[in-house]
């Protein structure tokens, strides 16, 4: 079970009214390589991995996937904020503001809502920390799309944390994938 | 963003197998009135509720159906542990065995993956809260229907609780909307 | 059985081209909140209801939600009526004009189809009914979005009419709720 | 607008318990080529149809296809009406009772709920109505391989009499289609 | 299996940047009546046509799907070649850049994912030949918006290629359909 | 484009009736992780590849996953071809038969039909790369299951070569990775 702590991983603080980067960020909050899919897939199989090493590495960076979920929703309402019904309309923020108004909804930078066909468990550590791997190295990219978009200080300073993150988690999910087929003696 | 402390909200120990329980309990975790849908709806609605009051209740609630994901997956997990996997064919878990052997992934019942579109998120405390207590209510029946499915008390015991917590968040829902319907003068 | 009667429940004659409006609208066309979901979640939990009483109400509003349908679809239709090719890219309607010309399909505003899995039946009149207070407040707060985003009378007064409609259904809804959780002393 | 009359098209009266044909009944309630998959469809399409003769017939079918929706809620409410849970966990319903109980919800045999992928609009007659010949054959053969599963001539007679209305529909989609493309010189 | 040649069925050389028409055109690439819809009806439908006449027309039009397939990624990527990031943004293509950048990917103009929902097969070749005709002509009036959109020759020329080849299909389908009514006696 | 050859890539004979195997192989078909999945994502991402090289290597073993789709639709059409439809009601295979008869349509295991969501391109060949190497893993797991559930040697050897391309596959591209990364000094 979780504890929640009264604050964000890396503070957040966005005055510029920026609908479009709002949409864009979308993409990773309900988005098929965003933060809820990385939270939902480290956290599921957290439960087949080999041993202790294994479950708590899934453990740790699934609940900190968590919390990068609750950052990327502060960046997709903050930049919105003051912003009008018609101006979400005129920048393509329809089904937004008709649906949920300024609320949180787990879609991508589409519209189109989250579903856990994202992302995949197979039982299996080698073919599960692999998809890790090419997770973490597509929510990298990702990031890096959404950094060329901008060049407000206050938006790139969380992405560029959050995309390193990304980098970090690609890392220890490498060495014990290694370790593993070290371990049991696999290629 | 959250601590995780090794433990479950409730104690779970299921030694029989039972597949066909294991199968009709994916209900309750990538179900549409699952355990993931719930965490998920909470926790995005949090950030509309109109003041601090509603967004600690939204969150603590939020935060324990994390817990409470936690839980399912260890009571899907725990009776298809020893099955074969001809035993999990027999039993129509063909799609869970080959797509995901014993690893959990968020369907319902019937293998159709998690879609955020379970759930909504609108802006408006009304709205949101009453869909809230519906909530409640549809995954109170959900426990029902799995405990008339059982009589091993190994099961029983968990799905009450489960069950029961339902029951105090439907309560708690209820509470809060009263209270803003009243100092925003609404009926 | 239903019989086609020609006439709108409401009139609706919109004379302004106003295609951000038609995208708009289409949120109440196949959208989560929207008519085809509520006609749909009422005459299939209509069978389920406890007695004739709760049969004949959600029969009725089923049938009324299937009116505005066709109310919904008139909106969407009539201010796009005189659009070009051109104009409805402009306007994000895309995949509208190349998929549909402009013919109606069931979509949400971000052009997703229709799917049931925005409501749900349990069989259990508690958990019912209060889904559908809850989807009357929804559909209510859509319509309040929609009628923000607009100051022309041809489409205020239908908008209007459609809003009052759902806090009509959702009081009735209420009663019945009501009227079944004091017949059976629940709470 | 529609009216409601309390009668079903054709009369309905399963005695026998019969939960497998009960789930492959679902077919042609929330399937691919399902009733309301057909009234869905034509209800749309009738707005772009050339003139008052397509809308009228466009117009008449989906409203008979609404009642061909309610035949066969009938026909699969009735078969599984003194089912118990484990009776219908034994015959692959598991997510039917654990998710809706005895109610009915548009899905498909295998519980995939209803999207409206399954159906098209393109405002060009020849197109939609080519669709529609292709919607009644795909129901035809949907009903034939229903009735191949049984000898019971309570369900016999219903899935008959729904077969010989999709040849109806069939022949009268045809003559509509020969007769606009005659009257548009088109071939 | 196939083998790969590498050239275009059709020459495609688009030069003018043109994003609106890259977005338009993504409805022919993953679309409900794109050409990968069509590819893969086809390859599935060949196996239970009634002989080998027809496995044979089948398997020919779905190679040749195949190559529109690998026609309309060109057409995609060559309009968007050039664009930058915040071009993109502004064409309403987010979700391209910030999910995709310029690669491609199988989604209809809003930009909801490909699914198989949008095709059927039945394993009667009335049923299957005839879904094969609509899907022709919903493909052709398709193709039809699209070349409403453009004065680009470049883009019209490949555009109506395949609106052609469209109508080429549709009767060959036409022509197997009626060979098989004739040799089976039916109507 | 493609040419057809009429010969599969590796014999398939399967006389044993095993409707089970059947219903577990569409795993491979239209799952997660199948051969439709497999094919899409290579022939997608083949565009941004940085070379020719790239290109020619996605477009390979893209063309050859094509030779396995049919590979699998071989396998999956000859266990069930002399069922009866009550056979396949019984084993779980209603939505088959009633939806599809005997004949062929992408799904998973459990009768979700297959959507583009299950894979991704990024535009970058790091990520695409990765992705690529995790999905061999997945589809060799997969087969590993498969191979687990039958011991019919017409069944098993088909099983074991498809499982043999995976692992090849998944060397050239790590073989592809390095390259890469070498060449723009990346790691």
């Amino acid at each position: 079970m979780w504890k929640y702590e009264k604050k964000l991983e890396y503070p957040i603080n966005i005055n510029k009214k920026d609908l479009k980067m709002a949409k864009a960020l979308l993409a990773q909050y309900g988005g098929p390589d965003g933060e809820f899919t990385a939270a939902m897939r480290y956290l599921n199989q957290r439960y087949t991995m080999p041993d202790e090493k294994g479950y708590a590495l899934l453990n740790d960076i699934g609940t900190e996937e968590l919390a990068h979920v609750e950052m990327i929703a502060t960046m997709v309402k903050q930049p919105m904020k003051e912003a009008t019904p018609r101006e979400l309309l005129d920048a393509g923020l329809t089904g937004q503001y008709v649906q949920h108004d300024h609320a949180l909804f787990p879609t991508d930078a589409n519209g189109v809502p989250f579903t856990a066909a994202y992302f995949q468990t197979t039982g299996d550590f080698n073919a599960d920390l692999m998809e890790d791997m090419a997770a973490e190295q597509k929510a990298r990219i990702t990031y890096e799309h959404l950094m060329d978009l901008t060049s407000d200080p206050d938006l790139l300073a969380p992405l560029a944390f959050l995309r390193q993150r990304e980098v970090v988690h690609f890392n220890r999910f490498k060495e014990l994938r290694d370790y593993y087929l070290q371990k049991y003696n696999k290629k």
